[in-house]
């Protein structure tokens, strides 16, 4: 009975999840959910991409954190439009909590939203928001066996980002079996080496994403 | 009507809870649910605690993981009972799956039993196993706000262990705001600075461990 009111979830959030990425086509905005598991730096990369990107894309972040507005004061600071989801509890974003984010968001003055799920490396992989492309951070401190225990997660990302690429010399890491195992779980998964603290390897994911700003724009406007 | 939901699962929950340390406190099993994120050590708190102790109890290891055995197996090859519990997706351990795994442990020859849970630092703080302690691991890099943005695991703990303290000089991360952040959840909390890696600090666990052993078998003799 609990395996039929998971699915009766899952189905209704996929229909939200549908309506949302309709209405961010509308209005030709990339989404990105971005995942990863508590403190392995996904405010940071944020706050690196709207440094980095905020003169060449306008950015819209929307930050969820089962309490507190910490990450959202961050991002406020950096003058970019943010709404902060507390999810009393929940342990993933649903697609009903980011339609009434969009509705406090000014959708007309947006190209790149950015949504930051709560840390976990499980559930929020099951939850489709309405995005264009899911991102994945695994801290390198996480260590390589990751995908073999958190399998999902690692199937459904489009990008998997190593971060704090720098404590790589303090640290067990095999990088080679790491990328064998997340190819053998997802062929196509670009992986990149990062570190959103001293800024290495950051240029190619901000390659990636003016690449996939160009192609929603492109999309948007052949639509219309 | 998810709420609902929720609150009969958890009580169910609690009624099997109880349940297991009925039959844990007849055995004089010592019980301890360690969490944590995923990759903050967990298995590796287990190792050293199986290398430092198994002269001194009789330790059962249960594994909990969506998916694998890559723990348990290690756990194996130090010679100790051990169960492993993939919960096909599940993002936390519940008491019933303990309940099948006290099944098929030898519980007349356990004096010490540690649960690893799921890899999330949110809901394996609301479903309790029947277990008598709490410890939870946070990994240094994971950094020092995370009091703020995952309250119950900080506030359910009765041991905090900040792991991968070797880590420190490459890190900012401020030990005394992490304290008092830890402290203004829970008063009582031990707190304990660790290097599963290096074994640094971990003697101050081994002692606590030992203590609470003895307490253990000192109500189980007396309600005999």
């Amino acid at each position: 009975m609990e395996v039929k009111v998971l699915q009766d979830i899952l189905s209704a959030n996929d229909g939200i999840a549908r309506r949302n990425q309709s209405l961010l086509d509308k209005h030709g905005i990339l989404t990105i959910n971005i995942m990863s598991s508590p403190g392995a730096g996904k405010t940071s990369l944020i706050l690196q991409t709207i440094s980095r990107l905020k003169q060449k894309a306008r950015i819209g972040v929307i930050e969820g954190d089962i309490a507190s507005t910490v990450d959202a004061d961050k991002v406020h600071k950096q003058g970019v439009a943010v709404v902060q989801i507390n999810t009393a509890g929940g342990c993933h974003l649903e697609a009903n909590m980011i339609e009434n984010a969009l509705n406090n968001l000014p959708l007309g003055d947006i190209d790149l939203l950015l949504i930051e799920n709560v840390g976990n490396l499980i559930c929020p992989a099951e939850f489709a928001l309405g995005e264009h492309k899911r991102a994945m951070l695994l801290s390198l401190p996480e260590g390589d066996d990751k995908p073999y225990k958190y399998p999902l997660m690692f199937t459904e990302a489009d990008v998997v980002l190593i971060n704090k690429i720098d404590l790589l010399p303090y640290l067990e890491f095999n990088i080679p079996a790491f990328h064998k195992a997340v190819i053998g779980l997802n062929p196509t998964a670009k992986i990149l080496q990062v570190s959103c603290k001293t800024g290495e390897g950051l240029e190619d994911w901000f390659s990636w994403l003016l690449d996939e700003i160009k192609q929603t724009k492109s999309r948007y406007s052949q639509g219309n």
